[in-house]
């Protein structure tokens, strides 16, 4: 790839560039980039070549250790073992589809429910973020008879034909629906009362313009902390004004909570509970299954009902028994290590350490975040200075990465067990490389 | 659903009618239904409750046998004992992603790779056979400029909001893209020196019309053996002069292997080698990791070429490692347990039943297949009494399915260990019911 908006580019490594690589690596990474083609990115000026993952750790292929303070995948820590012991369990008694009655996919799918508002109570599973983004458009569109859609200005919902459309993230390259407006992120420069309101009013706008060109509103898709964008998640309060907005010009809510969900936000399991509000369709994904592939779209029944009478809904691998045991054993993590509380309580440390390194270094601009997903932004913008601290860390064996139109905020969002000490490294860490330059 | 046009409804549970169903089972059904909502259906008169699956062999919660002649999915046998380990082997090391190197995902990369024809070099992972087909049409895009797309008359590609407006199998309530156009099936009633030419004319004319209508052609997706328009295989060679259209035309063959793939018709590993073509995008999925969610997209360099510059590609759960090793544990079972030789072998035997079977009764109007797929039509169409013997077997604890626009064509898709004591079982209570009528 060669744009540099395309989110994809962003903490690449640069297959041109190979300094650094060891002999063995620069085989690995030769031999891959004739199977895969140039198509799919790898992260940082060195590329890391992990063979094994324990909690918070990641080991390379010379048993080296790093502090996973990235991958919001394995959320409730690499290889933990009651996820895979349900795994095997379940791979070795049964795999199927939901085409046959399961007691295993039920009781996951009522479990899920009840951890939403009473009105979310229908459940499509799926394979993943992508596809579940995917399908919420399309009951969208049933349910409205609209076709149009808006999303913020660097939002990405996922990489399927439809879902690319609403992807600005992917940059120039790859175009933008014609059916598609895109708002202005949330402005963190207002105050805080005036955020949701100046939000509310770009999105008002949009439907506007979109009614304005003969095309009926369909629906808002928000990532409910615009991670892409570059993580918006105060004040808490602010996505009411845009829900009235969407549902008055009656459109669908779709909160994206692929990133905050299942705990992150350390303020219940997921991050539209921070804004205390009730969408209509919520889009779930990466952490759900500990990295088995399992997403979902739970919906209102009444909007549900056109897209189910007049489609229907099978997915082969959807619901499957082995992911549905996985993500039932991730439920079951969460609570009794009581991770959402740890990622209230180290998230604030997390926090607060890069609040200090704030006060001590001009080029951090911002610090925001809540629970275990922090972003830094470097001023300017100042991409350099993030890249630097990015690779800089990895080099020091800490795993983090960038976000942001223009990749100058430090995305840092690990796995929930992610305790004090490791917030000490991580901080540390970053102050000797700030203090270097 | 009460579309009869729609493929979602053949065989499905009628929740308006649960006769038979026993207790505990109307308790399970209520409960899924509450959480699903009435957008999954449910196969068969009286649905099945599946606890545990070995081999052939299925159980339900009463511990009661079900032989299997239908899950193409768990492909080498239900929870084989090496795919098993392989997934919790891997579970219990490393889950990640593309991002970083890896051996496992690169050798496996390189080992799928070696199965298909040396110009078809590249591989990118998905999660579904839908991810994999709407990821061939976003390169075909990117390569052609166009987005002109054909399939055939009842085609089922996936479920995605632009693989289903190439799916006219889900019926009159989801609409075919307007750059899309539709064509007959292979006719069988043709000589068969007749059947490829006539097939290559519909396209042509498809072609034309798009053309016509001034969308520019970008590919032909056809599933190489056209399962769900009723399964059209024979004479080997018909799909040559297809492919020589599309290109002669600038634009991109891609087979769909999602039904064929990995062996089942008795014949290498994938159904184009039947007609010793060369497709320019393959897409894979079902069987690929034994019921684990992962698919591919194989294509050309010269093809995903354009797509790689300006758009890329990352999915989060594509190419995980736990998948991959699934799906390498795979290959290892179908190669040493010679089961493409059992698919041509015992294929033939199930073939030649339902071959005699239809020389005793009119009600057959054809059976058709190669390995173990096998379609046998009852003709007028048939529907009713494709239905009572697909019921009259689940009864008698024989699984298969419906497939064709009436629904009136047996889907019969054992994994591939399915024996000759099988197709005996199946024959046999198939024959008892055929003399019921």
């Amino acid at each position: 790839m060669s744009k540099r908006d395309n989110m994809l580019t962003l903490n690449a490594f640069n297959p041109l560039s190979e300094g650094g690589i060891g002999t063995a690596d620069s085989a690995l990474i030769a031999r891959r980039r004739n199977t895969f083609g140039d198509a799919v990115p790898l992260f940082y000026e060195e590329p890391l070549h992990l063979v094994r993952g324990e909690g918070v750790w990641l080991y390379d292929d010379a048993g080296r250790p790093y502090l996973d303070a990235y991958n919001n995948v394995p959320s409730v820590g690499h290889c933990h073992v009651r996820v895979v012991e349900a795994i095997a369990r379940q791979a070795s008694t049964l795999n199927t589809h939901t085409r046959y009655l399961s007691d295993v996919v039920t009781r996951y799918a009522e479990r899920l429910l009840k951890t939403f508002p009473s009105s979310l109570s229908n459940v499509l599973f799926t394979n993943a973020g992508t596809e579940s983004v995917d399908l919420a458009m399309r009951i969208a569109r049933y349910h409205t008879g609209g076709t149009g859609f808006i999303v913020t200005n660097f939002a990405y919902h996922g990489n399927s034909t439809a879902v690319a459309e609403i992807t600005p993230a992917f940059g120039s390259g790859v175009p933008i629906g014609a059916n598609v407006r895109t708002v202005p992120a949330p402005d963190r420069f207002l105050p805080g009362t005036e955020v949701g309101p100046a939000f509310a009013r770009g999105v008002a706008d949009a439907i506007a313009d979109l009614e304005r060109h003969g095309i009926r509103f369909a629906g808002l898709v928000l990532d409910s902390i615009c991670s892409s964008d570059g993580l918006y998640v105060d004040p808490p309060g602010f996505l009411q004004p845009v829900l009235d907005v969407v549902r008055q010009a009656g459109g669908v809510y779709i909160a994206d909570e692929v990133q905050p969900g299942f705990g992150r936000m350390g303020n219940g399991l997921w991050g539209f509970a921070r804004h205390d509000i009730e969408p209509d369709i919520v889009v779930l994904g990466k952490p759900m299954g500990n990295g088995m592939p399992i997403a979902a779209t739970i919906s209102r029944p009444e909007i549900l009902a056109a897209f189910a009478l007049r489609s229907g809904y099978f997915n082969t691998f959807g619901g499957n028994t082995v992911c549905c045991a996985a993500a039932s054993a991730v439920l079951d993590v969460i609570e009794d290590e009581c991770l959402i509380d740890n990622a209230a309580v180290t998230g604030a440390k997390l926090k607060q350490g890069f609040v200090d390194l704030m006060r001590a270094h001009a080029s951090i601009g911002d610090v925001r975040g809540a629970g275990l997903y922090v972003g830094v932004e470097f001023g300017e913008p100042d991409t350099r200075e993030a890249l630097r601290i990015v690779n800089g860390l990895r080099r020091a064996r800490i795993l983090i990465s960038t976000s942001g139109p223009a990749g100058n905020v430090l995305k840092i969002r690990p796995p929930l067990p992610f305790g004090r000490d490791h917030v000490a490294m991580l901080i540390d860490a970053t102050a000797a490389l700030l203090a270097k330059r």
